[in-house]
């Protein structure tokens, strides 16, 4: 450690002020090996490193011993930040000159308050960078050995959530649950009956294989093979989770041969 | 670099035949600094990498000088390796005891046929691992600051492509656009008049904007921002490249205030 005797090192040094810079690094599922080098890079070179509850203490433990962090997550007995107020520290923060990192699990850019944020660093003409992360359904599927899409079988890939503002027709998945299809639903695990009712109703019968996957590359992971029927009583597997719901294509008949 | 005079160096060591390995590792877009920790290590431990078109150069610099790498991509004037061949190879380089690494661009689980290598490895008994990677739908948001989903406008993401079997009711776009979502179009520059025909009887107007980004993550990115009435001509861009649509909610009526 450096130990400043001269309070004069203590003040920015003269010269015009450092610029400040806010970036969104996605820290991946959890395992401290699934970032990426560039996101080692950001936190490393930041002075102050923003992150929630979501973010791995396999990757907390990435951040520099001297580099001050704040949590902006919910503890238990207080409540999580408001969005705005997140959205005030890191502008504060960067309006200062600080290298400003704010860490999120997954992808920002998949269920992050990343447009917030961005929005923010703009409104005060920050400059602003996002990271990619490895999300959740991309681990998830790995872990399980199986793909998200498989040809001739699952071509798209619809990543929904149930985590919606009060009065939104949340899901929709009645829509979406198209035969060729691969659903992701984070954060579903509160509302499975909702899941189960309007997975019923798009039509998949009770025996369709369903695969829920928790606290993916933590030391927590826990993993559920159940089918739609008995989903909604499956809730017990704890958050973060994926559920993965494959509705494979109905296998088109051979072409007849053609007769001479 | 070492050289074995001695020839029974090159011969394998006395004692059991060391088992082999596959690993499917997730390149990520382009960019060597978007390769995740674990995927640089199983590269570095690799005795033979797999590769094709799609990894970039900056990606393969980092392949250690002495491991083996093989391209079962396409070259001008070579047919790609068929799927069956890399399997065949992949499999016979593992049962030799070797750790094979197959490197594919972005998240092997997505568009990245991993199902039919970790198939072949299975029904060899090889032990098979997916290391996930950054999918370039994340990345293409990332490098546009543009989220894939933003809470109130965007609150699914359909992953999907036009690349398919030849007869097979490929995209289906038109039950995907739904207000609410973003599309994010994986291989479907050669298909652009299909797109906008399908978008448009899904009823999107046509100055609905649509973003395109290609070969991102690397030296020769290029951006472009569009209309859906403009897209059928602008497949000039090259490949690969991601198309994203935002179909953004309609704002739902404010609550009438209650009357005392």
């Amino acid at each position: 450690m450096t130990v400043h005797t001269d309070p004069a090192a203590l003040r920015p040094a003269a010269g015009p002020p450092r610029r400040g810079s806010i970036c969104l690094v996605g820290a991946g599922p959890g395992a401290a090996d699934l970032l990426t080098l560039r996101a080692l890079d950001r936190i490393r070179a930041a002075d102050v490193v923003f992150y929630d509850r979501l973010v791995d203490l396999a990757v907390l433990a990435l951040i520099p011993l001297g580099t001050r962090r704040v949590f902006v997550g919910k503890t238990p007995g207080h409540h999580t930040w408001p969005q705005e107020r997140i959205d005030a520290a890191i502008v504060a923060a960067a309006l200062s000159g600080r290298r400003v990192v704010r860490l999120k699990s997954g992808d920002p850019s998949i269920f992050g308050r990343a447009a917030e944020e961005i929005a923010a660093a703009r409104a005060h003409d920050i400059p602003v960078e996002v990271v990619p992360g490895v999300t959740a359904a991309s681990a998830g599927a790995a872990r399980l050995c199986q793909p998200l899409t498989e040809r001739g079988l699952t071509e798209r890939l619809v990543i929904a959530t149930a985590t919606c503002r009060p009065g939104d027709d949340w899901l929709g998945l009645a829509d979406l649950a198209r035969p060729g299809t691969t659903l992701a639903l984070y954060m579903a695990m509160n509302r499975l009956p909702e899941v189960q009712d309007q997975l019923r109703r798009a039509g998949l019968p009770d025996d369709t294989p369903v695969e829920i996957i928790a606290a993916i590359e933590t030391p927590a992971e826990a993993r559920l093979q159940t089918t739609l029927g008995r989903l909604s009583g499956d809730g017990g597997l704890g958050h973060p989770a994926i559920i993965f719901v494959r509705i494979a294509k109905v296998a088109a008949p051979a072409p007849l041969p053609v007769q001479a």
